[in-house]
């Protein structure tokens, strides 16, 4: 039986998108061409320019690859799900080329003209999001505003990231976003709620295995 | 009287560096040649080459340039010292291009064979030396571990100043820089200590203004 018209849409979209992450990572947005990303991705140019009108509509695609994924299991307690989000990003950036090609074009000051403050945006959003919730729980310290912390958890976590990466490719990553949440959390959240979070540096792993074993959605 | 020869090569180093400030920042590391830094600089050949024999070499010169300045004056409190030199690191960034040109030299997550851990660990030592003195003058709290506490200030600090170039191009620089010192150094800090830090936007500015009264270093 051929394969349904769609899905072959969505693979040859994500191979584009994946040939387009290598090609921003290895020139930047600046240099990189479309005709490169062509060659890379082994696909025709009017398959390209049927998902993608230009340079910048693709590297808008790598940059929300990286926040597709953003969504963690629920949790009773909102500062765990803040948490779940810092470390199952940080498990990603190691273990994903897209989600790292992502945070790479966010980060590239260089790239004038692409809108990079999208991914910010949105994590910011969810972190507000969380944090309003937790403030509404009763889990956060009475003077916290949630959209000044949420720019704070998102910014520091940008910096974190791109120092491990620069230090080591990201071999100490975990550690490094397990300390920094160790670091903001008790001036944010009720001592006795941190108590019980689990901050240790194998949560991003564990999230990643469970959400695997998850029925995917229809 | 003719200017001093000494004089002369200083000045004739810093055009250079600033001219090739200006071309990393616009082309990135991997694009830049040293023909466009030689027609921006204005200066010869055996000029350049005298001072730097290499493009690396003229973006190590770059990447130090942003920590020359680290030096902020001192303080009975260590903490406030170190709140100093985020401080005043900020407002530099918001107005030299040099300082600037530098942080996204080292940011610049595809600048490979260029060794961009030097600002980091430069950074990382001054936080670790002052955080030091700080607990062994009683500043801090009894579980911190300086090394540790170095590592996230640095790292967050170079996250949050991307996210503000990002979304504003620095003009929340201040503000955002002075929120992530709130949230993080009441986990480091006796709070009796932090009651007596100046944390305001405006310690930046009124350090840099302080260091130009200073007599000159001979």
């Amino acid at each position: 039986m051929p394969e349904p018209k769609q899905d072959r849409a969505v693979r040859t979209r994500q191979a584009i998108l994946v040939a387009a992450a290598k090609v921003f990572e290895e020139h930047g947005y600046k240099a990189a061409t479309i005709s490169e990303i062509l060659a890379s991705a082994k696909v025709t140019k009017g398959a390209l320019y049927f998902h993608f009108a230009s340079k910048e509509e693709l590297a808008a695609g790598v940059l929300s690859g990286q926040d597709q994924q953003l969504i963690v299991p629920s949790h009773a307690c909102k500062t765990q799900e803040l948490v779940d989000t810092a470390m199952l990003h940080a498990y990603r950036l190691q273990s994903d080329p897209m989600v790292r090609a992502g945070v790479r074009l966010t980060l590239d000051q260089r790239a004038a003209g692409l809108d990079r403050t999208g991914p910010f945006l949105r994590w910011g959003e969810v972190a507000v999001g969380l944090l309003t919730t937790a403030q509404a729980q009763g889990e956060l310290l009475p003077h916290v505003v949630p959209a000044e912390t949420a720019e704070v958890f998102v910014g520091s976590f940008a910096g974190v990231q791109a120092m491990s990466q620069a230090v080591c490719e990201y071999q100490d990553l975990l550690g490094r976003v397990s300390a920094l949440l160790r670091h903001i959390l008790p001036s944010v959240v009720l001592s006795s709620v941190l108590a019980s979070v689990d901050l240790s540096e194998q949560r991003g792993e564990t999230l990643s295995l469970e959400a695997c074993r998850e029925p995917a959605l229809a």
